[in-house]
């Protein structure tokens, strides 16, 4: 017996993917989409379609940028101060960061955190590169924009241990982020204070 | 400035397409698909491509069914019951319904409900077809499974003088369902209890 066109359950088993989207979410957003004959469907589609091979990685930080872009335009822009650093673990962490607008220096992205749990060890985050830009940006101070969590306070003191006695200050975003809360769902205000009290290790 | 890469930003644009969907949650969505290489984003996209080509109606029920398919599955079971008939807004509701696992009789989906406010007229639903039904499935109980709503109300009394003088029995849905709720979100158990209780008008 079949209650709905196979049309419609796997489109809902596709959207029970996405992270934190249970049968009934899925069973909404497929109901919503089949009820209203727009091009909203397209579109997603499309952009499910581009996503992968719109991507790519700027070769220097890490961040996103669009595919066959060396650099990113956060890297680029002469406005930006590459004397400072702000290390972050995932691309989407420096777009909080960004949204502060209090900060004008450059970003590199590890890809990750240290966590011997999921099997990542160092050698797999961009740490190398970071200390290797040390160097060759001339950087002054790195701020170790990690989330607050044991991989983040980890990832931190190895990096610290990597940069050895190198000239440059290293800070810590300050702790007004609660133990346990996500850098990339942090408010703009709380990220702010935490930028504008980093403290100096 | 460009802070995210357009292939991203364009689909969290696409996700802020559904219904509830926030910047916030849309911007999950898209950065859970990016983070993890994985078939996620194809399937979505398959299966947005293949919704509208892939849905009929019934030509009979107005329940949806696969694209080039006559006639409902619920409708042609020969262990359905095609002297009850259980009235419902949208093809979506039936669903509720048979999960109840307590309904063994057909469907008749109106299409919507009688609101003037969004200028939907009764001569907009598919009314006619169902006293068309009357005579033709010797029907001898009509379930009007509209929501307990102005609407639902409205479109269930013009049924009802629609019906007129007909010898057919008209129930109504017991009212264990709390006013404002939609039936398509509505517990198995309590609309199971709707079901059994059901009134006749």
């Amino acid at each position: 017996m079949q209650i709905l066109p196979p049309a419609l359950t796997d489109l809902i088993e596709a959207f029970g993917l996405l992270p934190g989207v249970g049968p009934r979410t899925a069973e909404r957003y497929a109901y919503y989409l089949a009820r209203h004959t727009s091009d909203a469907p397209h579109k997603l589609a499309d952009a499910l379609e581009h996503l992968q091979g719109g991507i790519g990685y700027c070769r220097k930080t890490f961040a996103l940028v669009r595919a066959g872009q060396e650099l990113s335009d956060l890297y680029t822009d002469p406005r930006r101060d590459k004397t400072t650093v702000a290390v972050v673990a995932e691309p989407f962490d420096l777009v909080a960061l960004e949204k502060t607008g209090q900060f004008h220096g450059t970003y590199h992205v590890l890809g990750g955190l240290v966590s011997p749990i999921d099997g990542i060890g160092p050698e797999q985050l961009h740490i190398d590169e970071l200390v290797a830009r040390i160097d060759e940006d001339k950087v002054e101070e790195i701020i170790l924009a990690t989330n607050a969590s044991v991989e983040g306070e980890s990832t931190a003191l190895y990096i610290q241990q990597q940069i050895g006695d190198r000239d440059v200050k290293i800070s810590r975003l300050a702790r007004g982020l609660s133990v346990g809360v996500d850098l990339e769902y942090a408010d703009q205000i709380t990220l702010g204070r935490a930028l504008e009290g980093r403290q100096t290790l």
